[in-house]
């Protein structure tokens, strides 16, 4: 293979050699992982664990832009996410699979980009790449997920088991992910207005950091192991705590009230949002992809998840016929709505 | 919802409603499964048997076609060929989870289509569908499947493990899934030239159910149990007979040699092969999406393998230094070339 530039044809590798080229940096962690990369499918050995799986799509121009996603944060994004959801079992992650969809417009060093990122998550979060699929695309890049992890039966928790009365908690600050895309929406909107105009990040580095290269919140799920607090329910933030906490009363079969003057919002995410004109809570309420932890409690759990650092109460879950809620810092109750499919769609559309 | 036509339009639901109402039917099948969809992993129990997971991604215009896809089919099509990779490692598959990126062109009701081509799949082959993701996609439909089976360490076969003088062998017949591509390729081709020309499909029936809804080969797995033959290697054919005999012959550190005659075409192959001015043989070599197995036995299994209706003997393995090659009807002896990236991208372009 002739270097002509730094920009290396997918043509000149063969598909095989293409995912050897990108596969070759792979370092095997995991007990569980007895074959890796490289036949059929991969082969993992669990030794009587129960098995968690998950799986995202991330779709070019719908959940990413590479005209400011650079590829390495993505790579390591599309991973964090899965894993994400892992955790939110109170399971341990071990193992992911990636297929990618790319188009010819992408060069061998950007595929090395991408998977160095990816590849990247996988060490800090101890996790092994065991297997994918890389084919062409007619267009964008699509990129898919599985995640795999273990638990034990008694330690898994699900969405559908919070009680009445259980205390509601979230893990970090909310907010922040979806104002870092804000940004980048500006920045680029001037960008094509006028290309010689430099973009303005001077200080939004931790809210553009929550959007291009989130984390799981793996150190939640050790505080909470550590404090001997096993969470009645979980699920992560991907969507907004509104939607995610309306999917937890509704899979428990309860309504739910979060207080307004408790949910956690980073100050610059309260700056921020104030210069876009936006209300911080309705930011934290819809915004989404803050992969933070949204979990239940018992009550006689109090004590001890007081001293916990990362972790607020938000509210409590209250029986189904009492409903969904958010009690305004004025005392006001207000009907919580989930976003969904529409808002997304709307959301695409500049919000 | 209100019923306006046949057309319901993805925004009548929600995105968690459309998931829910996608996910309505799914039958839970596996005592594995624990917990299949609804959230935010699926919990799977495999009582200490290894586990295996695959992943294959299909993409409009690059896999398949929606002028001539069914879309049932094609939901049937990306399971099936995720269980081939299964199969392929002397395993069983179990579960499966199905990410989706679907453009608002698609109505609900041709999802429903795709779904009921996956579940369908699922039922055939008693496989359960655990999870999954449904996107936006600014264009093109992308279906990623991933697979998950079970085996006793002792049962799994690899691609590395043939030995030299094993006996290289092929279950069912190959090229006739390329050539049912092929006639589609043609009738779409007619058709935009002329849309009054109705498609002329007549007596090619095999073919395209090659093509549109391919199998995975459980049976042949199956009788090579009973017939207590266990592979010393093994793959599924997805890129063509050449491609995968070499896969195999690489990763054992092996030679290879197919005899032309051997290879097994049916009569309908051969003859379509003529109509398209193709040589049958290199159809079969290189025509790929045939999903047949292709294996070394042992020789000491010559007379057992025999017996067994769906298989052919085709090859064997020799010494790593001796080379992959063909002997051809006359005696002839030609090298090997592995089809590979650069085919397939050609073959988009219409071969």
């Amino acid at each position: 293979m002739e270097a002509k530039s730094n920009r290396t044809e997918l043509e000149e590798f063969g598909e095989f050699g293409l995912i050897q080229h990108l596969t070759q940096n792979i370092q095997l962690r995991q007990p569980s992982t007895k074959k890796g990369v490289g036949d059929d499918a991969a082969v993992l050995d669990y030794e009587g664990l129960q098995t968690v799986v998950t799986t995202d799509m991330l779709v070019e121009k719908v959940h990413f832009d590479l005209m400011y996603a650079p590829l390495k944060h993505l790579g390591y994004k599309a991973i964090a996410v899965n894993l994400s959801d892992i955790y939110a079992m109170n399971a341990t992650p071990s193992q992911v699979t990636v297929s990618l969809a790319i188009s010819n417009r992408f060069s061998v060093e950007a595929l090395e980009e991408l998977y160095s990122g990816m590849l990247k998550a996988c060490e800090i979060y101890g996790v092994d790449l065991v297997g994918g699929d890389t084919t062409t695309s007619p267009s964008g890049m699509v990129i898919s997920v599985t995640a795999m992890g273990t638990a034990n039966p008694e330690e898994l928790v699900y969405r559908h088991t919070a009680r009445s009365g259980d205390l509601l908690c979230v893990s970090g600050d909310l907010g922040a992910a979806y104002l870092g895309l804000q940004i980048l929406e500006r920045e680029k909107q001037i960008f094509r207005e006028n290309s010689s105009v430099q973009p303005d990040l001077e200080g939004k580095d931790y809210l553009l950091e929550r959007q291009l290269k989130p984390e799981a919140r793996r150190e939640v799920i050790a505080e909470l192991k550590n404090a001997g607090i096993k969470p009645t329910a979980m699920i992560d933030i991907s969507d907004g705590l509104a939607s995610e906490a309306i999917h937890l009363a509704r899979n428990s079969k309860l309504g739910v009230n979060i207080f307004e003057d408790k949910i956690p919002i980073d100050p610059l995410a309260v700056n921020q949002s104030e210069e876009f004109g936006m209300d911080p809570t309705v930011v934290a309420l819809n915004g989404g992809e803050d992969y933070e932890l949204l979990f239940t409690v018992a009550q006689s759990d109090f004590e001890q998840l007081k001293s916990l650092p990362h972790i607020s109460i938000i509210g409590h879950m209250k029986g189904e016929d009492e409903g969904y809620h958010i009690i305004g810092n004025n005392g006001s109750q207000i009907t919580l709505q989930a976003q969904g499919w529409d808002a997304f769609l709307k959301r695409e559309q500049g919000y």
